[in-house]
């Protein structure tokens, strides 16, 4: 089976960005209404996916995506808790509807309903109802729900604490997923994820998160951003800070998926990341959606660079399912119904 | 000849962070009194070095470096435009008397008195004064003077015009250097720098820049941060938003160096990027300064990598001397001296 870690919901239909920008105008004309939730067809759910997900995963050869909302669009900075509450709920109903329509293509993964300036404690009850009503396995982390101002403490501080109880009582991981930036100097996809990527990576060598919380457990996207390109210099930064290395401190903890889109970066990654700690991702239909010309082959088909590699069969089962399945307990369960 | 272009003085005595000490007190104190330089003998700006970056140079054999003040101490953060302007020039004094001392081993790069909020015109002056009056041949510029909370305008903003006319004028290249970190999420070496090379590489795919400033010309440092190993994503960027392909946009303005801590990372440098594009770098004495157990070498020792990789003449050529030539044009008056 093959398991792409890392798939946004980029297509949905349009009630979706309707009820978004109604918020949008509400809190530009300062009124605080509840809005009806966006009414969509299960056919509008179904075309929006049948000509993009399902299509990639069919021509791909893939099996079943781990499916969140659309990362650069939880924009936590945008109104304030209530506002991104209910633009989570919304967002995550629509994942479990594709999730019921394909229950074999796609299993769902959160958006929370953090906001600048609000305990993260306060997304635990909608992480709790995304799994235990919705079937959810895991969440979206957002290091930064100031959208690239960082106004938020490291990840590993106790301020975060509370959130990760509740992903250690339910047993589920996190994403660790950036959103839009508010701050001209990021572009999005170009420069706010990897960086929130590598931030991530830092902090986890600096602090003592999994001593506190040994089985809780971070996929760092994109590859774990800039960290497999300076595995040398994070070797050394660990060593010279006498930090446990690399590899012992993310043994059960930290994860990196495979949306790198070039061979020679995918075979990097594999060369020096233990392949343990490697999950297969795509983060299609996402942040490239270009056919490369020097390959006439899509940049974001990740799976292509990985079947080039010729790995021997247990690496590809680990990199292709068994590690998605250690990471996330609940997608067994997921796929059995 | 080999030449490294990225080297700090991060070994100076210590009346130059005595300096730095008594600046600091006087900001608690809100005092705004003119300070002594500090004075040093030239046998301790010798023994400074002797141990340090000549012992590495003569071990690794390497000729010269293109050295600046310790960048994650110019903390343009910290105090008005009248503290870094004071600390500035003393620093860009020091490595004067470096450079008076050893004109064969070293060539000045200098620190620029930014601060937040000030505009970067302001930085003009000194940069002159390095250029004309020192012998410097380059300047580092950093992009986020607010210490991690990047307060200012991107790179390729007019904000920054009036300091790269002055760039122009005078012929010098700026490498693209953040300092110190405020903010607790970023490390300094571990996330912010590598996050402002990552960042700085997008905002010059985004913008128009070398439209304006053909000739202007910048060193992206610790191997373009994370662009490298996402090279298809950045490419596939490119393509998306209508922008011109990356070796286009590189080619006479935007170079990487070679400050990359392992063989694996070197490689794929090398494997995606224009060799034309790539300058030799170390950053040494720096960042990293342990000894790799699985190699038994520095790890920052990155002349040993390149060497590994068996290059033919003229590339090598090209990566040790003639880029750095070609991007720093008043290298060969300073080291004719």
């Amino acid at each position: 089976m093959i398991i792409d870690c890392h798939g946004h919901y980029t297509t949905a239909p349009k009630p979706l960005q309707d009820f978004r920008d109604a918020q949008l105008a509400q809190i530009k004309e300062g009124k605080k209404s509840c809005l009806a939730p966006p009414t969509m067809s299960d056919d509008a759910i179904r075309e929006s996916l049948e000509g993009a997900q399902l299509k990639f995963q069919r021509e791909r050869g893939t099996d079943v995506t781990i499916f969140s909302p659309r990362a650069s669009a939880m924009a936590h900075h945008i109104g304030d808790e209530s506002v991104s509450l209910a633009w989570s709920e919304v967002c995550n109903d629509v994942i479990a509807r594709v999730c019921g329509l394909y229950p074999k293509n796609f299993v769902g993964v959160c958006q929370l309903p953090q906001s600048p300036g609000v305990p993260p404690a306060h997304s635990a009850r909608e992480l709790e109802r995304c799994v235990n009503e919705l079937g959810f396995i895991g969440c979206n982390l957002n290091p930064d729900p100031s959208g690239g101002n960082w106004t938020s403490p490291p990840l590993t501080d106790k301020h975060w604490y509370p959130l990760y109880e509740k992903m250690v009582e339910l047993d589920v991981p996190a994403m660790v997923h950036v959103s839009a930036s508010c701050n001209p100097n990021f572009h999005a996809t170009g420069a706010h994820y990897i960086n929130a990527d590598t931030t991530a990576f830092m902090q986890f060598i600096q602090g003592d998160l999994f001593k506190d919380f040994p089985t809780l457990r971070f996929i760092i996207p994109h590859g774990g951003g800039a960290v497999p390109f300076h595995w040398g210099r994070y070797r050394g930064l660990a060593q010279d800070m006498k930090r446990p290395p690399l590899p012992e401190m993310m043994k059960n903890n930290v994860f990196f998926d495979t949306c790198v889109y070039h061979k020679p970066g995918i075979e990097l990654l594999l060369r020096v990341v233990p392949h343990d700690n490697i999950l297969f991702g795509s983060e299609m239909v996402g942040a490239v959606r270009g056919i490369d010309p020097k390959t006439g082959q899509y940049y974001d088909d990740t799976k292509r660079y990985l079947d080039a590699m010729d790995l021997d069969a247990k690496t590809r089962t680990k990199l292709f399912e068994g590690n998605a399945r250690r990471v996330y307990p609940r997608l067994a369960k997921a796929l059995a119904h």
